[in-house]
């Protein structure tokens, strides 16, 4: 029988393989030579956990200590590589990659932060950054606004995933009915907000604001 | 009677609300959804805290294990998001909240790293990165060259604080005295740098080289 | 005689002091005042050990204990700020002192890597990261794509001075052996990839995939 560690592992390791593919893409889509991309592959997917690792103090993170992680983005970094020029949808795969990597890392990490005596609101937060934290040092290496940041429920949607494994967790429901609802709910959402524009509300801001804000005097 | 931990703790709080408003406004400024308010208050009110804690081994940061953080930094990120149409005044608010917050987390900030041994010298400057470290994340999550790097006297108010509290705690002063003075010598610098532009000198280039530097090649 | 560990230490003490200019010479290119350029002199010299440190466990890291990585940071700020108007060439300096100090501190970052029990291959890649970390983050802190993903095989040349030493150590060599030779090889590929153009292959990108990349439509 599959044991959680196990499961969470093959998740990790699955979420790590969308993200680096998604990091690959984004730098062959900078024009980034072999190595940036393998570097692009190997933040995108492991800088989510490396995060969250050294945070709840497991140092050395498990990303640098076994092996699969490195070969697994080393693999997605190649593969995007020699591949790519087949691939004629640009930004369809980063989206889709991302957030199956997403919904992987979200449900993984927060199980991890519960195994490591967390809180249940600081392991589901925990499960959010573990999720979103690759792509955002992905964004922020690329000079670009964390996607994150621009609405369409992307943290959402990592925290929801996580929210239902630690609520599980509370309820003593099998990690893997939960992760998998919570996993399935994570991307439900992002397809929700991607195809049909779900997003939360922004703040009012009156027209002389935004008028202000449009000639931004920096300092 | 008030302990110097309780004291730290109320310091701490209240710079972690002021800088997670400054988060919120900025956040609000990019027309950034609730969500991403709710981020860039938890991160602009954490994350020099974080960082400190992180460096000298307490992990996981006080940050991720008190929930009071947690709490003030959402409801900083909510009165932002419910009240800021009734705020005209945009810049001002960003600064002054900054301002209080830069010294509160500088003062404490230093102590905690007394506290855990590190060398004055050391203390003072894990005092002034608790201090700059949120504002500045703040700043790279929104593509902003971090405002501590645009002169002002900004780190250099958070290291006069900081220093204030080392030389009080080698001369044996109360905490509470030295932390006082630390801070209002911070205030005071912030508010002579923004209202009467006092401001470190920069280093001086010929005009061949200003003129080198107005046409950037990168590489 | 004298030991590997004084060794390592002048190696990094070396880079830092190299790095640190680096990092000096950048903040006065963008016109930051004297205490940026300082800031940017000990993040440029320090941040890649401090984050190598900081994910092997080291914690506090080497460069907030040790007060000589400091003041090597600030007498590097301080002779940049005060000798800057003579020097004419502002691009050369930075790259040179970049690249020895990248040589230097992948060398001692994989040894230290060693010495704390880490795997070859993990111990390669924190020495690469402890020779690009500082630089990466110069550059985003100045809000510029690190410099290492820009091709000019810079991580490769990190990477292979790193090789070098973890070959070398699983050989049986002697440390200044494998510590000179990787360092000159660093050295040599850096120089290839300036004066002569060496760079890694980039994806073959369609004439259509191109067009489409060049007008980017961000979400």
């Amino acid at each position: 029988m599959i044991t959680i560690e196990t499961f969470v592992h093959i998740l990790d390791l699955g979420g790590t393989f969308v993200f680096a593919i998604s990091g690959a893409v984004a730098a062959v889509n900078r024009r980034l030579d072999i190595f940036g991309i393998l570097v692009l592959s190997f933040v995108a997917g492991n800088f989510g956990g490396i995060t969250r690792d050294v945070l709840i103090g497991a140092v050395p993170p498990a990303a640098l200590t076994a092996s699969p992680y490195l070969l697994v983005s080393v693999l997605a970094g190649l593969i995007t590589f020699f591949l790519y020029s087949g691939v004629d949808r640009l930004r369809t795969p980063v989206l889709l990659f991302d957030a199956i990597g997403l919904s992987f890392f979200a449900v993984a990490g927060a199980q991890k932060a519960i195994s490591f005596g967390l809180s249940p609101v600081m392991s589901a937060l925990l499960g959010m950054l573990t999720g979103i934290g690759g792509g955002m040092t992905r964004d922020l290496l690329l000079m670009e606004i964390p996607q994150v940041l621009r609405s369409d429920l992307y943290a959402v949607a990592a925290l929801a995933a996580a929210g239902v494994v630690v609520i599980g967790h509370m309820l003593g429901l099998p990690y893997g009915t939960s992760a998998i609802v919570g996993g399935t709910l994570c991307l439900g959402l992002r397809y929700m907000a991607i195809r049909h524009g779900w997003h939360l509300p922004i703040a009012y801001l009156s027209a002389q604001q935004r008028a202000k804000n449009n000639s931004p005097d920096d300092k």
